[in-house]
């Protein structure tokens, strides 16, 4: 199993739509083959600030298996044009 | 419940001894009062990266309960040699 990370800074005054946009998004994600589970959280300290964590089964179930697939179209499209700047995302395995 | 999150940058070379004492700093932290559970993960993009994850059941259970504890005094003498940078550590709440 590995954990997807994005930190994600969201456009000033548009953190209520992208919540509202996250939820619809989450279908989509939630619907491909080795996707685990997820958990959208909002940062305390820094306004406009979000973290996304997403377990996957494997790395290519998130970097082929998502990202090639017709729900990335999807979830691109609803939450994309929130983000400023666009996220850095990482994967991190578990330590033994 | 809140979510504090640190990335952690260990010093090169000091990885393996850093996941080893962190499993004996483990015990500090789960002894102390609000913690929930906790997740130790290594990034697979960037060498030396990790993440920490600790649920907690409030804020002060964190900034309080442990960082003004006996505990915290064995967790920082066991673990906060191996950082480079030093972490900014950030608290995350669910998002409804």
């Amino acid at each position: 199993m590995i954990l997807e990370v994005a930190i994600l800074h969201i456009i000033k005054g548009e953190e209520q739509n992208f919540e509202s946009d996250f939820k619809i998004a989450a279908q989509y994600i939630s619907s491909i083959d080795g996707y685990i589970n997820h958990s959208l959280k909002k940062c305390m300290e820094v306004e406009s600030k979000y973290i996304l964590l997403v377990n996957w089964l494997n790395l290519e179930s998130h970097t082929i298996g998502f990202r090639q697939s017709e729900q990335y179209i999807e979830w691109k499209k609803l939450l994309h044009h929130y983000y400023s700047p666009f996220p850095i995302v990482e994967h991190y395995t578990m330590v033994n």
